[in-house]
């Protein structure tokens, strides 16, 4: 028997709607590229979102399942943007402006752009690449008539130009809600990127999360400057979560450093703040070196990569912000777990806190999670035991764009890659990633904990562990380590000094010594070259094993 | 184009699920109808569940959409059957105990209940209509078989014997999330009563409402007590949202005095409660003749009928508990506006914030509202302008069960039955009901605006306003009055009174004197009584105007 209440669609233009019809006044305030602050409220965001849906349909022809790409910083137009072309029931395709021109390129031809939109900053990123770029019938510079370039693009426009003769009288279109509203591509280690491919219902469901209690907690009363791009997996999905509850936003635009970040959360008294751990590293160092306090800021939410122990305890030691970690990814509009404290943690000392918040957080509602080993058994949420991360929920990718990856899923599961442990609370940690993680005798050896032991012994400046074939065991782990300047610190001592803090069969076969270890662009440990480097290395207890 | 995301379906049993496994030693407190109050926790609640779901389908043949009723107090087995009866796909039938018997007869005969399950002390009420209650195949008291009484109900089980041998093993089905999972009927003034008929969607989104900070911000922080029964339109939804966010629940069985409910804030030290005004007001009598404070509660939530201004005042300036002012209706699940303040009151006095929180809170995510005029167009949203409220949302009834009513929705849109006005950042006030306000020369006057002034006109004791049929202006007021005890107080001097203090053609034509004014059951003026004693009546201004 079906329920008896209103057949109403989750769709993103009905989260600015309520946001410009009772949080009218409550403003948005940007740092343009262009340089002055602007300020305007959710009734304007709302008016010209309208516009731009109006000049797209109008002026570009665009219509339902277009995609149209953004290469842009955090800003108002941006957000105009987010709900202009989504509302209008295209789809919004956020392109990493830090990419390789190869792989933008590679991208907007995969996404088949319509049209691109970009800040003043990225013009000649997109001159360069523009001839390649075949699906795309105009570029759209997010600015003014008197700030507009000379430029070689062709079919170029200006925002202000396009929009600005558009009524704004214009209904939002009514469809599906698990119509596609926006495309983020994710820059796999391996392979081309792939496309997450978010709908209507899974944007409203997942800024529910952020508004609930237990989730982000944004609500009116907050005022919340998301550092994390808007072209980083949707700001986080922050900017439709702002408008679902009609909290004041600050964007940073162009300016990231750490001193342009104060000057906004300092004037415009910002309580909530989200981005990844280099971001507040800067900001942390700008403090320091300023003396400058935070004294509006209520929490911060660090995620993207593992906030370090030392950051979270200088938010809330030196400055009374309380640290939300957080775990996601693009596949998942990001959200999967948030650190948020319970009640049963109020005894607790300061320190005894931070030891649950160094934790990747606890699981949202909607976001199913399980560990499981090899085999697909799941293992217990005892804290301890660990295995490959699988999530399900309303907000979490079924497959990529053009079936690229082909059938990702595990029985309905999507794997994450990671290999974590749960609590009995659902606080995950994240332990290491699947294709790291060493299967000694059908036992799993974390890399990323044995790293960090080693690196704490004296003489040891970085340090990496991959497995090793072994003929008994599968695979045993190798400790490769790159010494102290000045320090000749061997393998005996290093092996000493972690015998008592891992577990005996957890113990290195053996440690080599590099100069130095190769890592990605963004500073993690690029474990596929260290293995190709040690492809032909036998373990010394290879051969014991052998005889 | 179709999103690329997961297609979950938002089921009840979910809810449940992720309490038991995330929140799983959170406890759920009960005064037992036996007497002892009663602990375990979301863990216990969720395997408890799903053996009320295996005991449905093994023992008594319950089948997706069958109704299965309860006549039972807030406490855990009532909870229990929330989950295990929606989450099994039956439709979980709340009966109000306090209906007439006539009235329950008629319910449960219209759902075509299977079965009952009733608290111990409801067995008299269902002995006396057994007999004419043909669809009922059980009766399961709720209640161990040490409690068991002598009963002259057939068919009769006991609750612990039923679930008792149930393994607990069971996986909750999967099903379309637009499934019905519940009921309840209206008690409309006029007819017979209507049924709601919740589905799974609806409740997962609105359970959603109420986790969000700027819904009722319900969160794992929180022990919640619902007053509110949860034969109320699910107890406004707080079992759901509950299991949602993880929160500690008290529930107050059927002891509903101050005393009891005082007992209970204290030692489980609640910091959020809701109820309606009847029960508050026995709570501040209580806390007024002890002495005693409200340290825990951190806000109450008053809703089911208008706060007065005194209540609202006495939790917060005598007990430092925060009002949330809430309105909504059975066909909306209940939730349709929370009277959280936003950041622009920050600088208002403590009053000016009671000016605001007398109103019935602001308009929520997900709740669409307009104030339109009886042709249908929309008034402005100035908070003077008022108008027919008509709502619209996912969790809003399009019809109510089996057809009764027949297409009650105008154009897409829930009407409300009531008048009220809006204001810019949508706070609604309520000004009358539709059938109550008077239409004099195409304006609307409040018959309820006319009453609250006219009682504080000396001598008067209670007021009623009531439309007349006028020649000329359709309708005009007629003011009907009690007077105090040994008053004489007349008509010029009542109106002399009112003159300045309301719009000069909102003026009554005349004033009528009774010694008694007919009430409701719940306190309320019955209207249709008063227009009936008054129908023969003509206006001394009617013969003026005919001229």
């Amino acid at each position: 028997m079906q329920a008896l209440m209103m057949d109403r669609p989750l769709l993103i233009s009905s989260l600015i709607d309520f946001a410009a019809k009772y949080h009218s006044d409550t403003e948005i305030v940007s740092r343009t590229v262009e340089g002055p602050i602007h300020r305007y409220t959710w009734k304007d965001a709302g008016a010209r979102s309208k516009q731009v849906a109006q000049a797209l349909s109008n002026k570009l022809g665009v219509t339902l399942g277009d995609r149209i790409a953004t290469l842009a910083w955090n800003g108002y137009r941006h957000l105009e943007l987010y709900y202009g072309v989504s509302g209008m029931g295209a789809i919004l395709h956020t392109i990493n402006p830090r990419l390789f021109p190869e792989q933008i390129v590679y991208i907007a031809e995969h996404a088949e752009d319509k049209v691109i939109f970009l800040d003043l900053t990225f013009v000649p990123l997109l001159e360069a690449v523009a001839d390649k770029l075949t699906s795309v019938e105009a570029f759209v510079i997010m600015t003014d008539e008197d700030h507009m370039p000379d430029t070689s693009l062709p079919n170029v426009l200006c925002y202000e130009t396009l929009i600005g003769d558009q009524s704004g009288d214009y209904d939002w279109p009514e469809f599906d809600e698990n119509t596609a509203s926006s495309l983020c591509y994710t820059s796999g280690t391996t392979g081309n990127p792939k496309g997450a491919l978010y709908g209507h219902r899974s944007t409203v469901l997942h800024s529910y999360c952020v508004c609930t209690v237990d989730g982000l907690g944004l609500g009116s009363h907050d005022v919340v400057l998301p550092v994390v791009p808007m072209f980083h997996a949707n700001a986080w999905g922050i900017v439709y979560a702002a408008a679902m509850c009609g909290a004041k936003m600050v964007m940073p635009g162009a300016a990231m450093d750490g001193a342009s970040i104060y000057e906004l959360l300092d004037s415009e008294k910002v309580t909530l703040s989200l981005g990844v751990p280099t971001v507040w590293l800067m900001l942390l160092n700008h403090l320091q070196e300023t003396g400058d306090k935070l004294p509006h800021m209520d929490r911060t939410v660090i995620g993207g990569s593992a906030a370090p122990r030392s950051m979270i305890e200088a938010f809330q030691f030196n400055y009374d912000v309380t640290v939300v970690h957080a775990w996601g990814m693009t596949e998942m509009s990001p959200l999967g777990t948030t650190g948020m404290l319970r009640p049963k943690h109020a005894g607790l000392s300061a320190e005894q806190k931070v030891d649950i918040q160094v934790k990747q957080g606890a699981a949202v509602y909607n976001v199913d999670m399980k560990i499981v080993d090899d085999d697909g058994n799941a293992q217990p949420h005892d804290g301890v035991a660990f295995g490959n991360l699988l999530v399900r929920g309303p907000w979490i990718a079924s497959g990529y764009f053009k079936g690229e990856g082909g059938d990702v899923l595990q029985d309905g599961w999507f794997p994450t890659g990671d290999v974590a442990t749960m609590d009995p609370d659902g606080y995950m940690q994240i332990t290491d990633r699947s294709k790291d993680v060493i299967k000694s005798g059908g036992e799993w050896i974390s890399s990323i904990d044995l790293e960090n032991e080693a690196v704490g012994c004296p003489g040891v400046a970085e340090a990496a562990v991959i497995g090793i074939y072994h003929p008994k065991w599968d695979e045993r782990p190798l400790l490769v380590v790159v010494r102290s300047e000045g320090s000749d610190v061997g393998k005996d001592e290093i092996l000493a000094y972690l015998e008592g803090k891992i577990a005996k069969w957890w113990m290195p076969d053996d440690v080599q010594f590099v100069d130095e270890l190769p890592h990605t662009a963004t500073g993690k440990l690029q474990k596929v070259t260290i293995r190709e480097q040690f492809k032909d290395y036998v373990l010394p207890t290879a051969s014991d094993a052998a005889e």
